[in-house]
């Protein structure tokens, strides 16, 4: 994690991640459960059954003992959805006080994609020929344009200048603003499995994949409660569980030897599937 | 308040506010207190010194007891400024699913100010003649021609028709959204401590003083915890206790029985202010 | 719901829950799904199919639209484990203030268990003859031994009489104290899910049970993300995919038609498990 | 802050405060400020100047981009006022799944306090003689005593032995526990504004007093955030002005150059006092 500290992850076409600062790790995690439980612990042999344990049982709060400090710059629309996660803080730049800058998010030529035909929130097929040069061009040419306007509204040239609080509102929504977001790990863990997911809008969840990726470097036992997620939306099923069943449907009888589950795991299991 | 239910008190030009839901009433801030206090509110004589009492010694709890949910609409600039309240519950009009109406922001020319020389992140003078009608061209030409982009991006006449969740990305923030936002009452305090202040930008103020309107309708007892804020910042500070200190800087010995406090206040008041 | 107002259900020997206030229901949930997914909702015909596909999808905000306030009477080590929900607003009966009454929880035979030879934090077999009886004694001796001597330290028959503040700390933690408790549906089911579960303590699971009757009636359509969890701790897994997959490992070749769910269900479902 | 890490500070007669992990410093905050207000935090010359007008103007988000850990052993009287500050991540060690030491909070002689006659929650004069005599061996006795019966319940000589999670309702509130308690600046302000404040009760404003302590060699400038409280509750009231208020109400003609004020906050303070 050390490496990670101020070194910026490209995302998208001028985003960005990096880490700022962070608390904690794979044994503050460990530490903190050990207070709750204290001789309870004992028990569990090591850090990494500890934390699969914790997991299992949704003992979420000794993942909230590790926080995180993210430098992000990324496209309004995205920073909208992302927003909504609340339990975090944010400082965003702030367009009342400053003047963006001109950079906006024009998608790849293999992220246009077409209305869902199935899905009312997702994307069909990729845009082709003339169509997708339509659309980029329309992007483009609206982007630079609403921040030619944005320009002469602000400049003092011979005029007084708009205030800046007002000017802002021409700007479109692939704009990109920057902030720094702050967050425990229990609650970055959600954002991530509800953004790194594949039916997240793919402009955020270039984001997430980027932070999982940092994620992994910085609490690598904590981390496959992502890493367990199923294709699919059953992110809560733990993956060992999941994969004992798919071994079942297929016509294998499986034994607690043969399961690759510690006894505890197994224990819980059987009592749910027998 | 039943009379405000569903009622919509227009905001800006193509704005609202109105009431879905509210839960308890002055009465509900006072009976949760008298739950906390139990014998200690007897010598509180009345609903309204209760409340006072309350406020002035920072015990917001019994606030939160009061819940109101309003439905929203406004620009997409002051949506971003309202979202940073994080203790409160939304559910936003989603682009990603459904197409946004063709309805921009547009300031009225007395709204149309100049960047404050003195305040970083403040309007200065009212935009005249020449400068007023160009700015104010620039923002309708902007917003018709980015829909008529948005438009033209997600017909499927002829074309595929780009995503949703794309095409909104061409859409100004003076674009308007809607949502349902329900908060309980200290919370409501809070946001319109911050945002029916002078120093707020003049868009959120206006929902905010609206609201306001609709608050003092609902609790009117709770009501001047707003109401009693000084011209300036120091919001907390008690009205009653300003008024004082400005009759003394100005010469007047005032007593207890001219001061125009409860015992209790006035005890509180010299304590700090001899 | 109306026929619960003010309506106390008795729980444990002491306590009760009662329905204070509550805005919303089940229409709530889906009028603001239906604001958020507009148009997206028109293809989901009634309000059941609507609430399925939200919380098959963990969309959790239109549940935070409907808010419930009980008053709670409960032993002071439940309402320590209770107050760990955060989200929530509390007005809790202050014994700085007043003088907590004389009613202690003492568990009924049946309840009086072992500590569990297999698991730390759970019960085993219930106590039987003379044990029992001597644990009744002294539980019940003790506190009757300590709420004396609060009362005397807190006398003033020719004496001072200690503060409160300082002579309630001589009381056992089954101690009744009281609440206001108002909570928002979606952090309510999250409540109840871990608290109605098996493993969750018997005294605190009294209470989810006499709640999650009153949910029945408030929110029906809402209810069965509690009345779906399959015996054991997955319990974000769907119900009904988890009684398909019985039925598959029970050797059954199950159709779509057979499946008992819904088109959009059984392509999530077949997506996931093939 | 460093020399703080892991080094226990002791409070009341048994418990602790130790700094377990940080995050940030003074300049994490104005780098925040300065990434949210880009150039407009130029004209502010140096840390001290921006933090002060963060302060003033109560902008929060900037403090909330600290953050800090303490390991904290205390009563469980004072544990239930603390943890209702909400936002803030907690690991309380569990009697459910294990057993708490013979460790009572008794209070000192001179903090043995009657119950004040003016004032429902507070204190009044210090017992003596033999009232305090009596009400300390009550406090003696009785801990020793159901300590005793919580030992006898749980032991499994000779018997099944209670479980965990029912002996502890035998245990009086000023027993021990210990946590680890998570919080950024922002809200471990509002806390010690709270605790360290002169209404707060003495066991919980002894832990504050020892972390205020510690924040003054951690964010030196943002800490007259505290120090700044005048006696009494104006706690928001900018010290500096409250200050110069008592100079005026002494008589004193006070101008801009002997106000001790920078120019930004004479201009504030002109606008309301005049």
């Amino acid at each position: 994690m050390e490496r990670h500290l101020y070194q910026a992850h490209p995302v998208l076409d001028h985003g960005l991640v990096r880490v700022i600062d962070y608390m904690g790790d794979d044994s503050a995690i460990t530490q903190a459960a050990r207070v709750s439980y204290g001789r309870g612990t004992k028990s569990v042999s090591n850090d990494e059954g500890l934390i699969r344990y914790l997991m299992r049982h949704w003992h979420s709060t000794p993942f909230e003992m590790c926080e995180v400090k993210f430098h992000v710059k990324l496209p309004v629309f995205v920073a909208r959805q992302w927003i909504r996660h609340r339990t975090a803080n944010v400082n965003e730049y702030s367009a009342r006080y400053s003047i963006l800058d001109r950079e906006f998010y024009i998608p790849a030529p293999e992220q246009l994609a077409a209305q869902s035909t199935v899905n009312n929130q997702g994307r069909g097929e990729v845009l082709q020929g003339d169509e997708a040069a339509r659309v980029l061009d329309l992007l483009r040419e609206d982007a630079m344009r609403s921040y030619d306007h944005y320009e002469a509204m602000l400049s003092q040239d011979g005029q007084q200048g708009l205030a800046r609080e007002l000017a802002r509102m021409n700007l479109p929504a692939n704009v990109y603003t920057q902030w720094y977001w702050k967050v425990d790990l229990h609650n970055l863990f959600h954002f991530l499995r509800l953004r790194a997911d594949a039916h997240a809008q793919y402009e955020i969840r270039a984001y997430a994949e980027a932070m999982c990726g940092i994620v992994r470097d910085w609490v690598p036992l904590g981390l496959f409660r992502i890493r367990g997620l199923p294709p699919g939306r059953q992110c809560s099923f733990p993956r060992k569980a999941s994969r004992l069943l798919r071994r079942r449907l297929a016509g294998e009888t499986v034994t607690a030897e043969k399961s690759g589950m510690s006894k505890g795991e197994w224990r819980e299991f059987e009592a749910v599937w027998g």
